[in-house]
């Protein structure tokens, strides 16, 4: 299992760690298999989206904001309800395809940390689980 | 890694995909596993839900609409960061577990792919891993 | 693949499996993997929150069941379209690392079985995969 960290700047932010990712798998060596990408937080998410126009995570975020606001009748007493229920929403794990060596991803994907309680510094654990060789178990 | 087609006939779609993937698995000869169930693309997504009655897809649909309209107040400027916003939501790949040679899904469950910004062509991958027989790695 | 059940004592509920998947992972031998947790059901779901204070789930719920009413508009006759559509926005499944023998997650999180639909018998799969020490496949 490897761990990268991961520091975010605002109370809510999406944070593009696909190049992160892209590295550890390369290091890994794995040729066919699969990368668990996993966020140990429960006011945090991850989630794979369009990486390339970044207003489309603004969106994204904005529209979250919309469904689940910061300050409504919540019961938990931090005052952060609404980055708890946004983590259940989008989830604390991606899982991708790995082949030929590298992850593979949709030409416009890219995978993002979900900051919904920031900012703080936050971990990614990856586990990478397949072949290095055709020959190799 | 298996990659099958998807086409979409209308923007907003649910495609089921069930019987392709269990054709796929059952090609793989795996005994006892899991498949990684993959959708490259950031305005559509993948959900597992019932398969029997057309209705509930529809209502799931609507749903999200409801929550996420089509004309809303966003930044990105290619009209669709609603498809983008429900992909986040539902999820870009599903995994399954394999036993005894076969998908387990329960009763009801069948695996849909979602279009949320259709018609197109679109693609979904499947990373089958696990044991083909007892003896084997 | 394992499979445990879960009694839901009301409609909807937020059952934490915590303990019950990470007996699993230790009979199972497994030192470094995965686990994939899978909801065999249509009016259920699976998520990892907090643990520690039982209001965070209580305003998941809540906060979920503003989102999606009880009674809407649906077209699905049996009543319960809410949670289907619940049930894709949480999701089916759950996948968790395994390192040295134990489940990884937060300090503050927990696995929950989502209920939707109850109170019922649910069951929860298992899939565990990975190695049981350094040398073996």
């Amino acid at each position: 299992m490897d761990t990268l960290r991961v520091q975010s700047g605002a109370r809510i932010e999406f944070v593009n760690i696909t190049d992160q990712i892209k590295r550890i798998v390369a290091q890994s060596g794995v040729r066919e298999g699969s990368a668990l990408v996993f966020v140990p937080h429960t006011t945090a998410g991850i989630t794979i989206n369009e990486a390339a126009d970044p207003s489309v995570v603004q969106d994204i975020n904005e529209a979250l904001s919309k469904l689940v606001p910061y300050r409504g009748s919540y019961r938990h007493s931090e005052g952060n309800s609404d980055a708890h229920i946004k983590s259940s929403l989008v989830g604390s794990s991606v899982h991708v395809i790995i082949s030929a060596g590298a992850v593979v991803l949709g030409t416009w994907q890219g995978i993002f940390f979900c900051e919904f309680d920031g900012p703080r510094s936050r971990k990614v654990h990856v586990e990478i689980v397949g072949k290095r060789s055709p020959g190799q178990a």
